[in-house]
């Protein structure tokens, strides 16, 4: 299934996609897609229903992140070879983990605003994984078992303060905005190999990633897993896995940065498109 | 007001502590303490109850941590000089910002798990903020005004996975029972200065740490503007406001660190205390 929250900010609606692509109403079905309405149980019920005699959703409506309520928004740094050589860091023996703050969570075709002054914003188009079941410790094995579904994220960066603001990360990762989600969660029978997506992202048109999941260092399964042991994931916390080469900071001989008016334009195999204009700061 | 939640885990009831030191019941008055209940108006209506008709509670319940639906849980890092000294980093020149879950959001007296095969786990008593009205790019001065009050909190540490597993923090910082809160929140009429505030904390009796807020680097109002320009802040999210000297990271010739059995005790002025035995690592 291809679930969606859709609707203006903070007054989503629950609502699926059909296999003729068309937008279908949920509201009388389920209360909202986030903590135990996306475990195993919930999602089964869902996949029972007579999508062609839910209500068809008229119009274009706004697309907000797929999933409610998200408690933790983790993501995984550096875990394609080639965009940490770009980035000039080691290749990690063990994944990199930040946080993004869960208040930059937004709809996936929501501007990105700039916080201000900034001069070094960049792209990232990621796999987001979508827990389902609570996950503690958890091997690699069942790891995917754990998962409600997959979704499209773009974790915009902002790589001054992400690098040249102390010593970690999360400062330039969680700015408002910074975190596009969706259009879709794809639940994971939809998704038979996640190791094995194309993903892409233009800026103004021209291309700037090409990847493949095929070439992450550690899997989802590892990941899952991984994290399961550092934090007891809830249903609804999202796991970023990481990005291609291709961002702005590692265009050589001059890295290229995001400015007012740049569009992105994004896409995984199967997960949908995002698109962002980017506006500059206010308050 | 000292502010509590009171009861089970996951069950928690909201109560105050009156002026005698009573915990009387508020489940009458407030559904909980979390969200535009955190915030002036809210707060001025509890004001006004005449605490000494409402319920006392029986017995000596376990207290919860006394915010509920925490969104983000921020903290800073080496912000007291001689504790950067002794941790062997510089005296930052601006905060250091990093992440704790906030599934590892506790009581103030639930004990606290080291991760499987920890050796190197940590203590650090922390000043607690506590944001009541949703902040964003707000300046020094104004800070305070968006506080709803103070806790005191173990900002529990492991060490080997805070510097050895990567490039961040956060893996070190998140575990589950790593984040005692509590026992109270003290509503910030009742901290005329929260940068006059002494500190302790005990290893089984033994004094560690002492500390006075007064010798932070960055005070709460810097660091709630400073924080705000990152990530709006929303009522209910919580900025632990890093640890004077004394940690077990820093002790010479050899740094001592948390073993099972080991009881910490803690305490800031006027924001109660706080008491965790240490246990191994369960799934």
């Amino acid at each position: 299934m291809k679930l969606v929250r859709y609707g203006n900010p903070g007054k989503e609606k629950p609502g699926l996609i059909d296999d003729n692509g068309q937008l279908r109403d949920l509201s009388a079905v389920v209360g909202d897609f986030g903590g135990s309405q996306l475990g195993d149980a919930a999602l089964a019920k869902l996949r029972k229903l007579k999508t062609d005699k839910l209500p068809l959703v008229k119009g274009k409506p706004r697309y907000g992140c797929p999933v409610a309520n998200v408690s933790k928004f983790i993501a995984i740094g550096l875990n394609y070879a080639d965009h940490a050589a770009e980035s000039g860091m080691p290749i990690p023996k063990e994944p990199v983990v930040f946080t993004k703050a869960v208040s930059c969570i937004q709809g996936p075709n929501d501007p990105v605003m700039l916080p201000k002054g900034s001069v070094k914003g960049d792209w990232e188009v990621e796999l987001g994984v979508v827990i389902g079941t609570r996950a503690r410790c958890v091997s690699q094995k069942d790891a995917l078992n754990y998962v409600a579904g997959y979704c499209l994220i773009n974790d915009v960066s902002e790589r001054e303060w992400q690098l040249e603001h102390g010593l970690t990360w999360d400062k330039g990762k969680g700015f408002d905005t910074f975190g596009p989600i969706g259009p879709w969660l794809v639940t994971r029978d939809e998704v038979p190999n996640p190791q094995k997506l194309g993903m892409w992202l233009d800026v103004n048109g021209k291309r700037m990633q090409t990847g493949n999941t095929k070439t992450m260092i550690f899997n989802v399964a590892k990941l899952v897993s991984y994290v399961s042991a550092l934090n007891t994931l809830e249903p609804g916390d999202i796991i970023t896995t990481g990005t291609p080469p291709g961002v702005g900071m590692g265009i050589k001989p001059t890295p290229v940065f995001l400015k007012k008016g740049d569009v992105m334009t994004l896409g995984i195999d199967g997960l949908g498109e995002q698109r962002q204009e980017v506006v500059p700061f206010k308050i």
